[in-house]
């Protein structure tokens, strides 16, 4: 089984891994590069090694979202000049979503756009990353500032690879899924709502990307219909590049960042799109039973609404969000005050 | 009268500014942006401004291909940002090759890209830059090594600009065009193969965009017939990297370069494609009758063997050419020996 996506295929486990080798054996590459970062080299290597039936180049760059940017793109780009890579090299990305986006990146740019190939090991980015075409960088303390929609070949997804993450990895990823409910899928969303084990939650991701991806069908260059997919993005953006800002060391994951996000738009939901305020409070509880509760003081809220203005999904300086119509509805460029906004803190702090 | 392209429109003069003006009046573009380097800003900016009704952000860049790097795109990508660009804004490039090449790749970058206006104003620019989509940076002393595939959403082409040109600009120019007849269509070849000044090059321009807008469409990712515009830039691209590294104050225009190129290249055809021994001398003559002759010593002639090894356009180190079987008619993908490379210089010399 696999699905299908815009301009491209995800395949799952075994079919995986041999539809690559395949894919490599009749291809006509003239050179393999495979990208890691410092994390995955160590964990999820060795996994891909005994996969794959082929030599490569390999690229590692250091882990972590502080470095998706121009300095480390410049690496890469050296490192496939340097070895002899052409229009017609392929690169492969082994790693989480930092390694995705800005692998994704590199290889759309250089020599106008070379192959690649996506192999998320974070459920972050099998459910998140792994759909949509979008690459990126971090630029100038913006996220994904720089970038290009281009879809991989095609995609690689194996669960083992769950099992490389820590409990917060896992959650944060699990966040994710719980928003595609949220936006698209009532019935999905009650079925994920009390939290999966990761034994248990291959089939859950399966259905996860089905919704990603009818969903990015629609509008693969974000025009409209595809800017759902940012519920609890606005803020949770926003909180999440605060934290980072404060202090690297504590900065919060996207997904525990973006759950603080669903639960303060759920409430803003409530008082502009007619949103069932209980629903909200459902909402509240599912993510306060997985995630710790954060502390926002009156400075820190007002850092992370500076952050929003500055945020590249708000045209002309709006404060435009995703909202909630129902469980499984929503609606997007809304509107919404600042007024409002702080009082959504108030609700996620009551 | 205009030209329609794969996905966009080269319009004229007059019609151009006022279909300009109309568009910026009726759009939603949040934030307008014009970018031209310190050239275009002194010599073509006033009539820019003569022309237009609306207010506008200027970024100046330093002129050069020297400076077509990641440093400038740092430059203005940081401008795009302290100066509130968001995804709905439009970056109008004013200038040569360098300011079009540079200022699509930045905007197709930006946010995962924003549109951008293209106004050539050489007429390297005109007839070469401004159909086909590309865009592109150097990178690591490779010309082009990084950028994307996205045309204009479109073009203004005014030959008010050629009268700020000195000669030896209007020249490189010139040469492409003599190349579009030499690949593709023999009656244009004859038509300007004796050279024209730039009061009645107006109408012989449109042609040259027409035969090059045919090829592109036919295969604008280049996977194929579109190489033939390579033709004369196999050996023309090493031979202006090479004097471009030896000494940038002395270095050839791009037009000087491939106009060498496609004498070489003539000569390979001859050897190689049955091409017309007569028809090669022809060749010869039209552009010793309109560019100086360059010296070339053994020394010189193998560092420009070394960089075409180097040219992207050569998957997996081969010495892969577009070569003429008869003028108006080329093939690409034709292997070459080095052996003959170098005969073709003795050819040149002769």
């Amino acid at each position: 089984m696999n699905i299908k996506t815009l301009n491209s295929v995800i395949y799952f486990g075994e079919e995986g891994w041999s539809f690559l080798n395949k894919s490599i054996l009749k291809s006509n590459y003239t050179k393999l590069f495979v990208l890691v970062d410092s994390n995955t080299n160590n964990h999820c290597l060795p996994y891909f090694k005994s996969n794959v039936d082929f030599d490569f180049n390999l690229i590692v760059i250091k882990e972590g979202e502080k470095n998706k940017n121009i300095d480390t793109c410049n690496e890469i780009w050296k490192f496939l000049t340097n070895n002899g890579a052409d229009r017609k090299s392929l690169m492969i990305n082994l790693g989480g979503g930092v390694v995705t986006d800005i692998g994704g990146f590199t290889a759309s740019v250089f020599k106008r756009g070379i192959d690649f190939i996506n192999i998320p090991t974070s459920l972050l980015c099998m459910v998140d990353a792994s759909v949509g075409g979008k690459t990126g960088i971090d630029f100038n303390l913006i996220k994904n500032q720089l970038g290009v929609f281009k879809e991989p070949v095609f995609t690689i997804l194996d669960a083992f690879f769950l099992k490389t993450l820590n409990e917060r990895e896992y959650k944060s990823g699990y966040s994710e899924m719980l928003k595609h409910g949220l936006i698209a899928e009532e019935k999905y969303f009650f079925k994920i709502s009390s939290f999966i084990k990761r034994e248990h939650v291959s089939h859950h991701i399966k259905k996860s990307l089905e919704i990603k991806s009818k969903i990015v069908k629609k509008d693969m260059n974000e025009f409209g219909f595809r800017k759902i997919l940012n519920f609890g993005h606005t803020l949770g953006h926003a909180i999440e590049t605060y934290f980072l800002l404060k202090d690297p060391k504590n900065a919060l994951l996207h997904g525990e960042a973006i759950s603080i996000g669903m639960v303060l738009e759920s409430f803003l939901s409530t008082k502009y799109c007619g949103f069932n305020e209980t629903d909200a409070l459902l909402i509240k509880k599912t993510f306060s039973n997985i995630f710790p509760k954060i502390e926002f003081d009156k400075k820190s809220i007002n850092e992370i609404l500076n952050i929003v203005k500055h945020d590249k999904k708000n045209l002309d300086n709006n404060l435009n969000f995703v909202l909630l119509t129902k469980i499984g509805n929503s609606i997007w460029d809304v509107n919404v005050s600042e007024k409002s906004v702080l009082k959504s803190f108030e609700y996620y702090d009551s």
